[in-house]
């Protein structure tokens, strides 16, 4: 039997955001487990840019594979590849720009989940690209979201997107004019824009909020305020040997970082109190592309 | 307009010899010219084994792509994909087991005809796995050869070669039942076998023979003598990167191999008298599986 090849189309038609949470959640523990091997994404350079590639084999389904994508400034066809580990035959192929955010999304909606006030319902996005559309889609897959306000450095994109939630989502999305109308007073806050400068104020932030940061987060360039980083009470990423494995060094010191998995195991503490402010910091653990792609391919 | 998606079948019906060995030819000038790019492989270690990816950009042509392939012991499916330079789309994917052994026997076959006498047409063959049998392949697509011979550690595969070679390239192959008698009196030698030793011995190669070795050719693992290496008079590869790259030095000397490339764009020499002994060292070049997918998918 030849392997699937599905596209764009597919994944919109197919992947519901439970399904994608549940690949995601269960790729999540099995790395925490150790039975998820995901290693440092590997480079090669070629004339134009580098070419990307995230491997992962998830032991307890028998599968492995990877997602390609290149580094140049383009909207380029990603593909993902997944094999059947003891058969060594291909199950399937996924190409495109729909997956991978899909996937991040389900990461960041299980992060909101696991270290948001329990009671936490009104949320805030700043920016109004395809990460932050994702990050929502699973989120309201996960928990019941009452209000959710939207700003965009172009005010267009954040009115088609509440235009878009409220017709795909069913969702009411308020499109705000300002970032500061989008943080304050949330109980969640996700940024998700490409700035290498802060996008908020930290003072904007109340104790008690979850903050999700898709974007940037170097020392160099980060979207959100490094005091932020720095008045964080718990600090979670999805990959300690990612963020280790930057080039350059991340606003959050990694000696302070929690894993996601270890977080959804009960291994490690979350938030602790209903004061603390949690902070979420998103790499896109390898292997999660593929445990999505697996699920999407049956 | 999806990716075209082919398999092995495909491979086997739409690629014929001179299509992969004009595609091959064309990947190798341009190598040679400097358009195209074909860093060293990189590698990704998973639990089982390491996911191993070849890449290369085709600037001429507007591709790239890769090839991956895994180092554990089995018979999994290879996948290369081609891409589009320009608009970043996915042209198409080749899945299997097909591709890679007949561009390699595209490489071999102008290797073989660049630097083999003129009038060289008895061919020996020491193996009679895929890898021997894509040399045939591709060679009888360039060279006329009056004469093969070939044998295998096991007899019985040499006999199913030598009735394969007559049903499918009407080429009457004669088995034999040793080395030696593949080797003796040929004008071509062409070892392709697994051996971690030699698997002939130097002597009976004849002053003016064109030898190609596919398998293995470190200083601790190789099927040719290394006596064989420094008895002989021009060494070739396709990429000295790649021969540079690998963990082990070779039995044959980097400083004194030429690119095929070279030979071929007619920038070095090949055989300078005949009865020279050539050698063409195969690693397998980047992006030339990219260059013969391309072309099957048209």
């Amino acid at each position: 039997m030849p392997p699937l090849l599905l596209g764009d189309d597919d994944v919109r038609a197919r992947l519901d955001a439970p399904t994608a949470v549940t690949a995601v959640r269960q790729a999540l523990l099995a790395h925490h487990a150790g039975t998820l091997t995901a290693p440092p994404r590997v480079r090669t350079g070629l004339g134009d840019g580098d070419l990307v590639f995230t491997a992962g084999q998830l032991r307890e389904q028998g599968l492995h594979g990877f997602r390609v994508y290149d580094d140049w400034d383009r909207n380029s066809d990603q593909l993902v590849a997944v094999w059947d580990t003891g058969t060594g035959r291909l199950r399937g192929l996924v190409h495109g720009g729909e997956l991978g955010p899909r996937r991040t999304g389900a990461i960041g909606a299980l992060a909101v989940n696991a270290l948001a006030r329990p009671e936490a319902s009104r949320l805030g996005l700043v920016g109004a690209g395809v990460q932050a559309w994702t990050q929502l889609w699973a989120l309201a897959a996960v928990r019941h979201i009452d209000e959710v306000v939207v700003s965009a450095s172009r005010p267009a994109r954040a009115a088609a997107f509440a235009e878009r939630a409220w017709r795909e989502l069913d969702l009411k999305v308020r499109a705000v004019d300002s970032a500061e109308r989008a943080v304050r007073g949330q109980d969640i806050v996700i940024v998700a824009t490409n700035s290498p400068t802060p996008v908020l104020n930290e003072e904007w932030v109340s104790p008690g909020t979850h903050l999700t940061t898709l974007g940037p987060k170097t020392v160099s360039q980060h979207e959100i305020p490094a005091a932020l980083a720095e008045r964080a009470d718990v600090v979670v990423t999805d990959s300690r040997a990612q963020v280790a494995g930057y080039a350059e060094s991340h606003i959050f010191g990694l000696s302070t970082m929690t894993e996601l998995g270890a977080v959804l195991a009960g291994a490690a503490p979350g938030r602790t109190s209903a004061g603390q402010i949690t902070v979420f910091c998103s790499v896109g653990l390898a292997g999660t592309d593929v445990a999505v792609a697996a699920a999407l391919l049956g």
